[in-house]
Formats: C-alpha cells, structure tokens, sequence
C-alpha cells in the first residue's frame, strides 16, 4: 500500500468544519478535499484527518492521511495538482511518503493550537475572519501567568464542553504560551490532545484573567473543581487554528 | 452646516466597489455606509467618497465626507455608533469635524495605494483575499530601480485602461517604493492622482521587471510611447489597497 501525509491550511470561515454533520448547503473541508482529489486522480480516495476542526475554526497545519495506492502520481506533484483544483480558501503545503501504518489521527502524539485575539478599540476588516475582536485591554503579562497553572498533566472536565460524552478527561499540556505583538495576543497551546472546545475555553477563561476579573491563582481551583460553570466562556470559532499536528518521526 | 470627514477600511472582496454601476445582488460600500448612515441616524445621509475604489479593492485609509447637520450625535460616537452596525467588512476608523466646504474628492491633494504580492511556491489560504499570489520569485531590487523611472511628472496614458475617456493624463507620482518582507513583496505609489486601473497597470509592469522580462531602463520608453500596449497587465483587484488620502490641513 502507497500511504501519503498531506498537510493542509485553511481557512474555515466558509465550511462546517473539517468533517461535521451534514448540513444543507454548507461543504466540510473534507467533502471538498475528497472530491477534489477524486476529481485530479480518477479513483476514491477517502481522507483521515489528524483533529476534526470546528465550524469557522482555521488550520495553518492540518494533516490528512490517505491510500494513494491506485494513484500512479510521483508525490512530488501533488500539492502542484490539488492547489490547481482546490478552492483559495483551502491550499496543499506538503505532500510525503509514509509507512502504510501511518494514520494522521493514531499516529499524532501532539497538537499546537493557537488563538488570536485582536485587542484595540476599533476592529479590522482584514482580521474579522482570522481574530476575535476584543475592544478591552488584556493585560498579557497577568495572563501568562495564569498559563503556567494550565501547563502539565490534568483532568481538564471542567474545559470542555458540557454536552460532549467523553470518559477521559485528563491531558497534558506541555506548554501554553500568551505574547502581545502590537494589537494582537496570541495564545499558544501544545499538548498531547484537547478535549472538545476545550482551547476555545481555556482562552475565554485566560481573558478573564487578562481583564483582572479571575486572578492567576483561581486558575488551579476552576482545574480541581471539575465544573465547566467556573471556567471562563467559550470564545469564538474565527480566532482559532489549527498550527501543527505532532508525529515521533 | 455640520461636515463630517470619516475614515474608513474594508475588505472590498464582497462588494462592487465603492460605487459602481448597479450589478443585482452585489452591494456597493457606499450602499452598505449610506444604510447604516441612515438607520443609526434617522435622517437621510449621502456620502462622497476621496477614491472610487473597484470592485474587490481594498481600503486601509478611504476618506468620505458628509452633512451631519440633521443628525445631532457627539462626533465622538459617531465611530462606535456606525461599527456596531456595520458589516465586520466595513469598519468606521476615525470620525472628525471639518469645514463646511470640505469634500472628500475634491479637497484630497493626493492618494498612496499599496499592492501586496504573495510571491512563494505555494498559496496561503489566509492571504487569498488579501494579495495576489505570483509563484515565480521576483527581484525587489530591480523592481526599485524601475519604480525609480516612474517618479515624477508624467504622461501615463500607457498606463490608463484603454476603454477610459479621460483627456489629461498626466499625474505626478511623488514616491514609487517597492519591499519585500519575507515572502511578501509590496508596492507603495503615493501620486496627486491616479488614472483608471493605472496602480494596477504599474504593479503589472514591475513584474515583468521583476521576473527580468523588462528591463528597469525600458520603463521610460514605455512611459514615451503612450502605448497601453506596451505596459505589462493589468493585476487582480484583491491585492490593491486605497492606503491613506492626503489633504493640505
């Protein structure tokens, strides 16, 4: 078997996640990437991908896995052949041989996601798709320090939305960064895995932080308490990307 | 009578530029600002505009004008009231009050419009609206050198859409800077005016000086010959940006 890692950016504004329920009328990044390469290969290729993003949430490098086995193209020439078929708003970066047991979900050990806040008093058109526009000044320093309680292994039940049925609630964040760059903050978040909703989350609850309504401190009392009504709220889907998915290569 | 000088940007990607011929369906900036104008105020506003910008260009820094003499808000708001109405592509920058005989297009002296290249081997799905993606790498070096040919008082007929009217056509183009910044390279013109599509028209040239198709010393020639067929093309819309007006305050 031929097996190929694709890595991909997107942006999410325009689709109902990478791989949701059907909805009317509003395409999956998969539904669009399948067809496409269904379309430039002549054969069924179904694609597994390595985190099923959200409605409207970004990737900077997603990566799907897929049996290119009776695809004769040198790899190569892949990503030239699909960002000649695929839509802007979607864009092939890499294309790679890998072992036929590789799977861009069981395979990952690791993923890096990052959120951008767009924090001045008037908002800008050329980040309302890629920001959340937040007018209130965040105090990053504050929040920085509240990252640091997030880092390390914890059942993180009291991060993820209340309706999701998950059993196993704890993961390991190995590092959780927050830096301003002019009016911009951005929140880095590597760890071995998320629950649902739970970097969208932890963000709202680090904002919190950053506007001096939770202190550093509380940070580890909302992590014990295992209560989604004490963390902050869940922010936006448009802030959100997806940046790198981690491999043990 | 009250005259209100606004700042404005938007993301020009869905609209038929700020004021074009009527096209069913797709608004107009103008449309979209006179509307909000309208409901947030309660009397009937029209606005004049500095630059009519085309369909899918972007603005940094338009400038409109209008009589605010029936609407008796606090200039001060007058930002806040119009972002929280407006479309997350448009937005409101800076409201101020002006003589009664300012007018956005006739007092303007001068106008700097920026093009942004996307000038890498594969696409970004985050700048797809936002530049033009030219694979082939170009040479900002020499770029400048025939930007240097295009200051100055001139003739630029050979750089004007050939279906356009107009009788004089000469403009002076006070600074012609190019720059690449990684993986972007950008072109700044700041000119007393600017002939229909001719922004466009420059940035396609310095391509094909860029990619060494022309020579920096054949921008005079082309300039002399008044031959738009000459001239390089005509680049897409969706890497130009309206950056600042400039007025004589």
């Amino acid at each position: 078997m031929r097996k190929i890692k694709l890595t991909i950016a997107y942006d999410g504004t325009s689709y109902h996640g990478f791989q949701e329920q059907r909805v009317w009328g509003i395409p999956t990044i998969q539904e669009v990437l399948e067809k496409t390469l269904i379309e430039i290969s002549n054969t069924i290729i179904k694609v597994h991908c390595a985190g099923r993003t959200d409605a409207g949430v970004h990737a900077r490098g997603q990566v799907v896995s897929f049996d290119c086995s009776q695809w004769p193209v040198p790899t190569e020439n892949i990503v030239r052949a699909l960002n000649g078929a695929l839509p802007g708003d979607i864009v092939a970066l890499k294309a790679e041989d890998v072992s036929p047991d590789f799977h861009a979900r069981i395979s990952a050990v690791g993923k890096t996601y990052l959120y951008v806040i767009f924090n001045d008093n008037v908002p800008s058109p050329f980040y309302a798709r890629y920001s959340y526009f937040f007018p209130r000044y965040l105090d990053a320093g504050t929040m920085q320090k509240a990252a640091f309680y997030l880092e390390g292994t914890h059942d993180f039940r009291a991060f993820k939305s209340a309706n999701s049925p998950l059993k196993n609630t704890t993961r390991t964040i190995y590092d959780c960064k927050v830096k301003r760059r002019h009016n911009k903050v951005y929140f880095c978040f590597r760890g071995n895995g998320f629950l649902y909703n739970m970097v969208r989350i932890l963000t709202g609850t680090l904002l919190k932080v950053g506007i001096h309504k939770f202190y550093p401190e509380d940070i580890p009392d909302i992590i014990n308490s295992k209560d989604r009504s004490l963390a902050g709220p869940t922010v936006p889907a448009c802030g959100l990307f997806l940046e790198k998915v981690h491999y043990n290569v």
